[in-house]
């Protein structure tokens, strides 16, 4: 049987950034396979042209070497190669029934772990062995629950299907749209995704969240012409006056009457040199909103800004969408099931429906959960809370392993009993 | 015969800006017709669709009616109604011979005359009747001297015709250009601009003038959405930050290597109140350099600028060009002339061809003066110098009346003389 | 007995800006002393230097004498001169009790009323007098209740004493606060705040209203040195060059987790000439915040963006609070006793607690409202709804005339019924 | 005797970039102390402080790591480790008199060279072996005629002493300050400075150049506060908003009629994620003038706008000089003793005293000349006319290798017969 602390240890310790988790989406499929599920993975799995803010092709490769140096079967590996690193299983019950999905994200963050003492995985002997890459959102822990669910399921002992999707790229919302339009979505009735923390303390679950926004990501590069500053001035066309021009103007967007909005230009940057006119820039913008529409409008707004900063200095622009994500809406009567299931689970003392609104930020998963209930299906993010030495996101974030077990029970109650 | 001194300080005493010059004007022609000189003025003059920065209707209408209650005879200022203040007269010389011109300015500045005691017009209570209206520039002394001169060549012993051209609207370089398009300078074989003061000192005079940049002066108006900036920002279109991201791209504008430049935005304004989104703006910008096509490339740039800061808000604008000078290169052989002529004047103790190069700013002559080049005549751009109290465009700028005389007489010689 | 409809039309056809209502106050004065108040006015009445964005002086002293000219009491209106033009009047009722408090609020705004047929002042021969100014937020309704409310109850047949309040200037939040400074509201028990119209038909009544934010209107007068814009650019500091800065920079500022918030530079104006750098620039900004402390950080940022844009170009800066209100929390108590008080009044069909939340902008009353809870009494802010043919601040805005009279009795019976 | 082809297609195969001299200087050192040169290097030829621009000391060590694999002599390089790659050496000749110096810079680009057959390094296999890195200005050469003239004046067969001159880190104008700072250029009565190319043609020589710019490079970095771009934008302070206004104003700072300038940000970094508020900025940023005091009054404007940029958004800013130079004045009467050298030379078939103004750029040989004027000493800046296939700092740039020779003939007749 899986010792789940174990094997979450094993995962950060090998941390993969988005689109390039080669070695975690091989073991993945091996468990898997091992266990009788038909696993789909690779191009099979996730659209190509659809996956958002996809790495340079060399830092695909150099990440696929490491992979492989660190031992991915390569047989499997191979087929990921270039960022395909979606997996997806399924399994039959013993009996006819709904197709029940539940969706576990893999990959982790630019962020120098922490090498305080303090620092669980420190002291434990487990920090990340990829320097400046953590996992420092709990996606260890969601790969290693979904992996032990995997296991606990594999007798088969339920009604209907079950399908477990292993997303790459959430951060930066990048991979889940592109699972959703190769058709990983298609035929589910109930969707259930999970987060760990959040500022849930550890025993607590929810059954449903609030307060997602839907959020794009833009990157826009400018292009003038370089000349010499003290020789030729009015030769060059530059791209840094027209990205700061954008710059000032997009986060002078209104605040909108109809709904709570975000704006943000992340990085900036371009130019070489003190005396070159700087021919290249780039921007990296998000927009968020509480409304889809109302991020649509900020968008297409932000776009007119980028196009006319550009034409304004004559320089050239592109302007390319690399994450996105909408607003989620649970299905409360899912909800109240899960709710429900958490009942008597030892290590959960309290479930309730709903987190109060507080924003979570965005993410993906809500193009599946929009997918599933677009074909009349019920879908709905849920809360494992874990006390937290530091938040999301910091370089001594940690996750209460305590709350595994628990949360792997609460997902195969779910499998097992909500029809 | 016409006591210089007593016309000049009788035109100090009723400024009128520029294009609404209806009593000075008027004035003009009555004098011109009385010596004998065949008089054109009105829309005759001046081309209606050329003057730029003409000022609004009521602006012209109130000066026109101002000018009629201080004796402006009105069968002739009827002709100048709307602001066609032009006047040209010319007379034919007892010889057969060339056409030599004249041109002297008529206009004011709106600027507040100064009160002190120590400010001769104050003092010898000649000060401007039109408050905040103010002959800071000379032209007084100039039109004075245009009037003597013709009653000096009212004798008609030269050879060939004299044409005698009265500019309205010099300042913001605004007539001069309708004049030449209305056709004023063809057949002029000799071409005489002249100006009083610009830092040479009484007694010394000028054959010619270096430095004159090209300019273009635009108007610029932004129009957005108004909304209300609590209830609906969103609903609004901005045209205070469509024009606050003019303003600092244009001056952002590089330098240039291949000539000297400059640029200002002198005026923005828009917007009604703190809580309405401003849905206009205007902007006035003048453009400068020492070379014509420098200057048409930055007016070039200034209206992209213009158009995508306003798109990039969803704004519309309009731009208009509301005056504009080319660089003046004079023809030396002719300014020799004229330091030859100017030898033996009482009253004028130096002579020489130009003077040093050092800026003057833009002058609307130019369009005279390049007209007659085209044409295969002769043109300069003379100095009369003048001590002067205060400098150009200041409260308390005089002229030293001093100079007027022998200003007429050398211009007489010129006329007489230069062949 | 006072014709409301009358006396509405003859305010209406008089309509005076903030701080000019020397016509309107005068008549205020007279009939309240006629009814037997004792009338407070003038500098008694208002704190000279909590006046917030009061007009220039010749603005003041213009009003000041057109007033005269329609036939204010001189006597009276002399101790309004300089925009002293509050008015406040307290009788005792028969019997021993608090003191109940109503305000209304006389000011008007500059907006061009409509001239069409179909606009009822034009049909009806009531339009203004005043071109370019308006009552076009149903001051002139106010004022009239104001003295409908004066002449009911001084027959003096109430508990304890009635207060009313006739503000000046509450159209850019202004005036209150300095009522307020002046003591205007010390011992006040119970204080009644009311407008007409805001989206509620005729017929119905709200004993309290939401929704209104926080907010600062603040002028900033940017001054640097003015230089020839060709001859030394290099001498100038170009104030506009720090307005355009702050202007983008101010709308820049983030929005905020914590509260809702609203920017806007309303104004921007500066500079003279095309060929002069500006030396002066105006502009006028407000912040707003449903949570006060979050609208004083804004205003915050907001004055430390216009120092440092002013610095970086070498201007100085000056900033003054023109406006200001803060967010009203309404004491339910008290609007569930005016609800109480609307049963049975003839023309009104229906009364609620509360308005459910629209945003209704920005009420100096607020300040009013707040200094009575200090005190530890209670307020409220009550809606009289009326049918309108165009928006609040539009030239064919209009009140219901039919909804006066039952504001008055409802007004009344809480002077009379509310202990 | 040294074979000057050979010698400089040998340096240019080892190109490095400023302050990483450390192969070529300690070929330098070695050479010169084998001819019998008095020779000073490392930290006695450099003052530490005083260097501009220095690489950080990860590149720094990287550099000197690889120039000890490439086979630097470890007893001297270690002198130099950490960026102190300046070498001075003097001989005496054998009669007293005047102390002559040569200066002469070493330093390479990153640019990457050329790997086109036309261009002569790659047919000729000498290529860069540092990939990425160029002597694309020439200063292969440069160095190779110093050596080359070294070994002609070993017989000592002069009067006064000799001082050759090696200087680091020319290109971003760094490293010539600190050598003058260093004591280098006292007693120093005579001083040539040279440079190939330059749109002089092969066969000319120029004694003296004019049009060198006065320049500063800054490097400015804002720091802030990053926050969580959704969940907390108010918290964050904004690294990018202050950089992107310092970037607008600092290219809207005025023309001077006073002296031409040139300003330009070459380079704007920061930010982290798109759903980061920006904690970090980095900007670099060039002033130039014709005369140094406007140069230093463009410079203190600039900081002055780094500043107030950064206060106006609570961030912190540091500013460094990473570069600078001062126009250049040679001494004519030196120029033209030069111009007479050079006469009769085989392969030089033009020379006079100056060429007609093109502005070069700058140069930080400024510095050692106005320290040798100051002295009381004479110094000018001579041009070695080279044709070129492509323009300075171009990936095809070559030298015409035949011009070397008679440059070092040049020279040496300069240190012989100039007294």
């Amino acid at each position: 049987m899986i010792d789940i602390i174990a094997l979450r240890r094993e995962l950060h310790q090998y941390p993969e950034l988005g689109f390039t988790e080669f070695r975690t989406a091989t073991k993945v499929v091996l468990m898997l396979t091992a266990l009788g599920y038909r696993v789909t993975y690779g191009k099979d799995a996730i659209d190509d042209m659809s996956r958002r803010g996809l790495p340079q092709p060399e830092v695909l490769e150099d990440a696929y070497q490491r992979a492989i140096r660190e031992g991915a079967d390569p047989a499997i590996v191979e087929h990921m190669r270039g960022g395909f690193t979606a997996v997806v299983a399924e399994l039959e019950g013993i009996q006819e029934g709904p197709t029940t999905a539940f969706r576990f994200d893999m990959d982790a963050l630019p962020i120098r772990e922490s090498e305080m003492n303090k620092h669980t995985p420190q002291a434990g002997d487990f920090r990340s062995t990829h320097e400046g890459i953590m996992h420092a959102c709990a996606h260890d822990g969601h790969t290693s629950i979904g992996l032990a669910l995997a296991e606990r399921l594999s007798d088969r002992q339920f009604a209907g299907k079950v399908r477990l999707l292993f997303q790459p790229a959430e951060e930066g919302v990048r991979g889940a749209y592109a699972m959703v339009e190769k058709g990983m979505l298609e035929q589910v009735d109930r969707l259930f995704c999970m987060h760990l923390g959040t500022d849930v303390p550890s025993g607590h679950v929810k059954g449903a969240s609030a307060g997602f926004l839907a959020t794009t990501k833009l990157e826009a590069h400018f292009t003038g012409v370089s000349s010499h500053a003290g020789a030729s001035p009015e030769e060059g066309r530059n791209a840094l006056l027209g990205a700061a021009t954008a710059m000032l103007n997009i986060h002078a967007l209104p605040r909108f009457s109809t709904a709570d909005t975000r704006i943000n230009v992340g990085i900036l940057e371009g130019g070489t040199g003190a005396n070159i006119i700087a021919e290249h820039a780039r921007m990296v913008i998000e927009t968020r909103s509480t409304k889809e529409e109302t991020n649509l409008e900020l968008e297409r707004r932000v776009r007119q800004i980028l196009e006319h900063s550009a034409a304004m200095h004559e320089l050239s622009v592109t302007i390319e969408i690399v994450g996105g994500a909408i607003p989620i809406r649970c299905d409360m009567e899912l909800a109240a099931l899960a709710v429900k299931q958490a009942e008597g689970i030892s290590g959960i003392r309290h479930a309730e429906a709903i987190s109060d609104g507080a924003a979570l930020g965005s993410e993906d998963a809500s193009y599946m959960i929009k997918r599933v209930q677009e074909q009349g299906g019920l879908a709905t993010y849920m809360i494992v809370g874990s006390d937290l030495p530091a938040p999301h996101h910091h370089p001594e974030f940690d996750i209460d392993e305590a709350v595994l077990a628990p949360a792997v029970e609460w997902l195969e109650r779910l499998a097992r009993n909500v029809q």
